[in-house]
């Protein structure tokens, strides 16, 4: 609950909001430990009011204990309970983590005249950056289990297997030592499809002197966590190794500049200077990194654009790459957490171009 | 281009709208084949607009010949980009597939005056809802891969097992045949458990005698399969043995109502009647089924409360079941394809309770 008291907190000190409505599915996570719920509402006072369909009310109540479980019967019905909620609270001023605009619609019509709408998705963002000590150790567990499969990768890639097969390998094991499924779809990307940073896994057989982009992620109890490495099945070429020393070197001196306090795009900047005077700024085709957390992209966002600041328990990712269209790609990729005395990986595992 | 083509006739043709957006990822999939792009926008006449970010410029080039790719610096001029394009367009009316309320906000503003929005997304859920030929080939596929894994399922349980166990080999067995990952999150749930529909996988030991609900789904080139099968690990009780004889008819029964132009409540009824005959009624605590795509959960919905009417090329789910809190639960499914000449099962499997 003190999850929810820091959203009363945040949402409603200056009077501007008297109730919360949450819809986004890892939000809704997030305030309940429960991933059937369709929808939770907040008030300002008293116990707030957890939506569910039949299918999973039953284990709702099991595991809902500090919440009113409402049932939803059907989907029509659903704004329909919130409103009438929402009404008998006398809430007048009701925020949302976020909406579509059908529902946003028809809930603005159900509610007319006695509640107003307004979207602050960024109110939990902003409490969701900040990750408290049960959400680390979560985070530990799920970049233990990524280490752990990208210790497989290394150990699995050879000559003439596919990529979907080496995808395999490493899943089952992440699985086996108690991953919840992926954080997203693997990329095991070889040759000439490393160039693409989201390449996924195809039938491709891997070829001796590839480069080969490998990006995993295991969950743990809802946490992802996000690594890559590149390597070469064979002897690189110095090619090769001039542009996995860039993208070292790139990560290397981000990762010096996260510090409190320090401007996400500070952090950006530092490994695109490496990248742009070695001459492939204009390859480095993404953002540096992204937070991580019950989903796998979420705020902090550090790129170029990038407006926040690094605080004490964000767990974000630093990635730099480059990526030459009809040559092949590098990436550099670890989850890394922000301390109050600095910065720890959480993901692991050596930094070798080569099996070899 | 033959689906650009049925939405530009099902969308345009009454002078309703002069050209289409589209924001959803699967819609996307569905129209260009190609998973990274963030929007596209196809007017009346002309070549569509694809919009990508830089991570996924090269590969959108690479892959989408029959579109203008459109580079979208950053996340805060994707808006700016395709309101340009509408107004150089002069798009008067535009649909759109769905927005979030802040997207549809932004967007209306920046055309304001010159073009009206509204969301049409059910003309994209018609057209996805008739599988045409390549879809049901890689939906054949998705199922075969997902039959795989139950087969596995049945020769890998064993009392002693964690849930985790089960799903890690019968993930690997699908991943290594060529699955692109699960199609959602394996449930494995044992006991108790099994009494929860969505319970997910836990790692607790099954036991001997326990019911053990396995649904499981395979993903091949985007397209997903859905399937369930429960068991018991050593000899099934009379009490077992009733209660999975009386889904297991519900299953046969609202097979057997699956016809062209039938009502999909029809289908629903068929079975709710056989599970509430027995004395189960309230226990069946979802809808018979839903469509199965490039998303494991679309139209059509086949429940108490649908307005649907299955017609020729339709997949979905056919899955009665029954749930008893404290005790457990029994649910069968298959994926299955609605063709001109019947009903035909996509998954494939035995119906057997018990593995001795």
């Amino acid at each position: 609950m003190d999850r929810i008291a820091s959203l009363k907190q945040a949402a409603f000190k200056n009077g501007e909001s008297d109730g919360f409505l949450i819809f986004n599915q890892a939000n809704l996570i997030y305030f309940t430990g429960f991933s059937g719920a369709t929808a939770l509402l907040i008030p300002k006072e008293g116990t707030p009011t957890l939506y569910v369909y039949n299918v999973n009310y039953e284990q709702a109540k099991a595991e809902g204990k500090t919440f009113v479980v409402a049932l939803v019967r059907r989907s029509g019905d659903l704004l329909e309970c919130i409103a009438e909620q929402v009404k008998a609270l006398k809430i007048k001023n009701l925020a949302l983590d976020a909406a579509s605009i059908e529902s946003w619609l028809a809930l603005a019509k159900k509610v007319r005249g006695t509640t107003r709408l307004k979207v602050q998705g960024s109110i939990v963002s902003a409490l969701r950056k900040v990750k408290d000590a049960q959400e680390i150790e979560l985070m530990r567990k799920a970049a233990e289990l990524t280490s752990e499969g990208m210790r497989v990768a290394y150990e699995t890639l050879a000559p003439g297997m596919k990529e979907y097969e080496v995808a395999a390998e490493i899943e089952y094991t992440m699985r086996k030592k108690g991953s919840y499924g992926t954080a997203f779809e693997t990329i095991v990307a070889s040759g000439l499809y490393s160039a693409f940073p989201h390449g996924g896994c195809s039938d491709r057989e891997i070829c001796k002197g590839d480069l080969v982009v490998v990006d995993i992620g295991a969950t743990y109890k809802h946490y992802h966590s996000d690594m890559t490495r590149t390597l070469v099945v064979g002897k690189p070429t110095d090619k090769q190794k001039k542009l996995y020393d860039i993208v070292k070197k790139a990560q290397d001196k981000s990762l010096e500049a996260v510090k409190l306090n320090v401007k996400a795009r500070a952090v950006d900047a530092a490994a695109r200077k490496i990248i742009a005077e070695a001459g492939y700024g204009e390859s480095f085709v993404h953002n540096l990194g992204h937070g991580v957390g019950l989903e796998v992209h979420e705020p902090p966002v550090l790129g170029p654009y990038s407006k926040e600041v690094l605080a004490e328990g964000n767990v974000f990712t630093v990635e730099p790459g480059i990526y030459l269209a009809g040559y092949g790609g590098i990436r550099i990729e670890d989850t890394v957490l922000l301390c109050k005395d600095g910065v720890q990986k959480l993901t692991n595992g050596p930094y070798l171009l080569s099996k070899e």
